[in-house]
């Protein structure tokens, strides 16, 4: 496998050819901001290919549909993840930020960690190793953490939706997938913007408006 | 992930709790001679459970209908392998196994040195450690190799069926996956019976039941 790194260097004047993921817990309320994020940069003229993980191809979308439906060994769960990513990545991702599309991504490799590492207690050193393989030293740009007790989103899901199987885990299970986001984060560095995703919409709309501004976008 | 060999001690007294695996490239004329072996320990009163790779379970073969049809990334398709071998392993063969059954897989993990290996050219090491992870150190007790130069292998698909995505690769991938496999065979040792596949059914039937009658089963 090649080592080299195919992240571009982000523009200085916006985020085009820039790789933003969306990251949490469910219940967080994620979605409901990312149609913001993209309309701010289409009414600037920006490509804006929103996508999601796993998923946002054919062979991903059937992926997540078996992960999401079907019980299964953690290492079978994990190489179907990894699959979909690669596929993403390669038919999606990388020749989209090679246009200078922004590309938005509901979750990525964090929730990886997350949920199979925090949730399901798989070996990190083995996502590690398929986090390389896989990506070959692309990850995104800029990550919008939606931090939020467990406890707190549980209620929200219970008022929102019917549950797919990761949601319907129990309340400890969560609490797992918080504590494995915040050991991947705490190593991720600048790249991660921590939003309190306790407060109000509005609120958390004007913390991800400041984390734009931090970087001139 | 842990180390423990999960191999047991081949029964004495015949393949009771053995894992027999069967393995060439396509034409090769494999699935002909499985049926009988099945009949053979069937009529001894043994459990035989006939399966293949990709497939076995209901999430692998949903898997092996996605590897077959569509177009991927070599990296893609290895991982897309290796969680069904995973599911297989974890749900089908290591209970067979362990309640004594005799289990018969139409192509394992040297398949996919043979073909992601050999015949997409995709990396041994990174397939070694897949390995290594999702096998646990799980091999054939036996495995026939139906070797056959791929001319004639073509020539016999040509007058057979229809082909599949692997089927429909020209000559020359062939050419690289019989090289796989007699790479891989190199170093697999005495679990390994070549069989001189461009020999007449019944002669390589004898050939079947010497490598049987050198193990006394």
């Amino acid at each position: 496998m090649s080592d080299a790194s195919m992240n571009p260097t982000p523009s200085p004047t916006g985020p085009a050819g820039c790789f933003i993921t969306v990251e949490g817990i469910d219940g967080a309320g994620k979605t409901s901001h990312v149609e913001a994020l993209a309309q701010r940069w289409i009414t600037r003229g920006l490509e804006v290919v929103r996508t999601r993980e796993p998923g946002g191809t054919e062979l991903a979308e059937a992926l997540r549909a078996l992960v999401l439906a079907r019980p299964m060994d953690a290492l079978t769960e994990a190489l179907l993840v990894f699959a979909a990513r690669r596929d993403h990545l390669v038919r999606v991702i990388e020749p989209a930020l090679a246009r200078g599309a922004v590309v938005l991504c509901d979750r990525y490799t964090d929730a990886t960690f997350a949920y199979q590492g925090g949730g399901r207690g798989f070996d990190l050193a083995v996502l590690t190793q398929l986090e390389s393989w896989v990506q070959q030293g692309r990850q995104p740009d800029l990550t919008l953490w939606f931090d939020l007790p467990p406890a707190v989103a549980a209620a929200r899901r219970a008022a929102a939706r019917v549950p797919d199987r990761f949601e319907a885990e129990p309340l400890a299970f969560f609490e797992a997938v918080a504590a494995g986001y915040q050991r991947r984060f705490a190593q991720a560095g600048a790249r991660v913007a921590r939003l309190d995703a306790s407060l109000t919409p509005g609120e958390v709309a004007a913390q991800i408006a400041a984390a734009l501004e931090a970087r001139s976008w």
